[in-house]
């Protein structure tokens, strides 16, 4: 492998795939990127045998060849590089890297021992604007679960039907629903679930492309295809719940908040809820909302804010932090809340935009 | 005790005594602000028994008393109260905070428990512009010790000499060294050691404050004035050893460098010499500074960058760590590289600006 190329894009690409490296640390080969000459250019390539990363740089290409170098030695000694065009050669399984200034030779293993990553060979599902994708994951994966006793829980709900694309998350205490209308119909439906590291990675690499996604499905995984990157990700098999049953369809309550204030408040009766779980009491009445929270040892909170109500009064009690986790989200000046009673799951989301909708479950609290 | 006073202030106040609550979690007393009147103000003040910050804010005094409340929720829920006046009013040992949108009670500790802060009753020892004090601390205090075994080098030495106030850090690999000329003289000579903590929560208050501060000493005690602040602390006890001999009067080798050329080929050495303590190789020749390591897992790298050189040809040896902190907070364009050979202290330091002087130990390779 002989060839030279651009320092920047050589960073840039290094950094896209860099990201997954590590988080296992069992296999010496998975702390390593594949760098192979490609077609006339450079190919690099992560994997932590869960998710795979694939980028392509453009080279000047004098022998062809491949092999792999520890991830983190590589791009540290590229991202410091501040010579324009940089030189790689190798020899052996050691890959010289010369610029003006500086020069390095880093120690690989051989690019045959690096895990496969899979091809995927189907017809596109779909396309869609980068940007909209990456909205609805900023929007939606908050309310993933951590926990690993039911795994289905802690990926994204990815539901594909004709020119609708949802994705929903839920752990089992909140739920969080983001519904994209696709210009172009998709050429099949599908219900699958992607590990929410996935989606991150994916949400990530998305903030630095601006184009359309592509997404290919085959039977046990997913394949993003963004420009000159790819991202492919095995699934999480199982059955999501049918969260649609826990979206109250009516409400006998309605609210319309300003999301700050809310924010506000919330925030701070959190501060004398953090020894009793978070718990905090709000009390909406025809045009005032009383948000509350009492501490045994540190003394009590009450802050009230202008409404607007339809319908019933309101005593009900949350987790401060999934109303913040909420609310941080939300863009919009206003949210409306929609319950039915205090026991029932309720409804918070923006006043206007129709995409986003987020169901919280509240706490159960004596009198 | 039943006041008002204005959000913004008594927030920034907080915010000042705030920060070395909890440092020692024994007393609980000492998770609490003292608030307390006095003269028609607020007075507020916190301790860890090492040091002791007070500070005041202007208030509306209808009935004179005192209380101490958990820095915590105070500090939380005063700083998101966006109301502009707050009421305080002390129903006994209950802290009623009251504004137009926001309503607490917090559960205090009565003010007798609260440890008393010592008196400075001593006259002024010097007296300088807030900048040059905080500027010195910050660029020497990153050498202290952090190691307790000798506690005198956790500290900041801090010796006045008639016009001439200097501050010495040393971990006994490296030294650092700030001369500040003080257009008044001192009102008396002192070699003191004071907690590098100290010097840092200083150095942090300063950045808030732009007039003089003056210094007041005391058998045991430092007292820095700052406005409306104060902050004491307790001193070392012990002997600093006279780092000035180490500093070398003479040198047998100079060499002028770019500051931020010579920090990127030092860092990007650094990650080859991750396995290696650190160590990396300086070759400085007429006109040239070759900067290598070697990893016998990674592989190497040789970088090179122009220089202006006096006197003999030198091969050394550092800790790339060292060598980076020091550039890291040399401002000037170009740094003086000063050596007696490859095993005696060498100086590094600015170029132009006399005031600050840095000392490391190289290391003994083998050839």
């Amino acid at each position: 492998m002989k060839l030279s190329c651009n320092q920047e894009k050589l960073n840039k690409s290094l950094n896209i795939v860099n990201k997954i490296i590590g988080v296992r640390g069992t296999l010496p080969i998975l702390n390593n990127i594949l760098l192979a000459t490609d077609k006339g250019r450079l190919k690099l390539a992560s994997t932590d045998l869960e998710i795979g990363i694939t980028t392509w740089v453009g080279a000047k290409i004098e022998i062809e060849g491949s092999i792999t170098l520890p991830a983190k030695v590589l791009t540290d000694f590229v991202g410091t590089n501040d010579d324009e065009k940089i030189d790689l050669e190798l020899k052996e399984t050691t890959l010289e890297i010369k610029s003006n200034k500086y020069n390095a030779h880093i120690k690989g293993i051989e690019s045959s021992e690096f895990p496969l990553i899979p091809e995927i060979k189907t017809d596109k599902l779909l396309s869609l604007p980068v940007k909209l994708l990456q909205e609805a994951i900023r929007k939606i994966l908050f309310s993933v679960a951590t926990d690993e006793t039911r795994p289905v829980l802690t990926g994204v709900y990815f539901v594909v039907d004709k020119n609708t694309l949802k994705l929903a998350t839920t752990d089992s205490y909140r739920l969080a629903e983001a519904t994209i209308k696709l210009e172009q119909s998709a050429t099949k439906s599908a219900s699958i679930i992607i590990p929410s590291r996935t989606m991150s990675e994916l949400g990530r690499i998305l903030s630095a492309v601006n184009s359309n996604v592509d997404v290919y499905l085959e039977e046990n995984q997913i394949l993003f295809m963004l420009g000159d990157t790819q991202i492919i990700s095995r699934l999480i098999e199982g059955n999501f719940p049918d969260y649609t049953q826990i979206i109250p369809k009516d409400h006998s309550s309605q609210f319309e908040v300003v999301t700050n204030e809310l924010a506000k408040v919330v925030k701070m009766a959190s501060f004398f809820a953090r020894e009793s779980a978070n718990n905090i009491k709000l009390n909406f009445t025809d045009n005032e909302l009383l948000v509350s929270a009492v501490s045994p040892q540190l003394g009590d909170n009450v802050s009230k804010i202008p409404i607007k109500s339809e319908g019933e009064n309101l005593d009900i009690a949350f987790n401060a932090k999934f109303v913040l986790d909420i609310l941080g989200i939300i863009d919009e000046e206003s949210v409306i809340v929609e319950a039915n009673g205090k026991l029932q799951p309720t409804i918070i989301k923006p006043l206007k935009d129709k995409k986003f909708l987020y169901v919280v479950m509240p706490l159960r609290v004596d009198e």
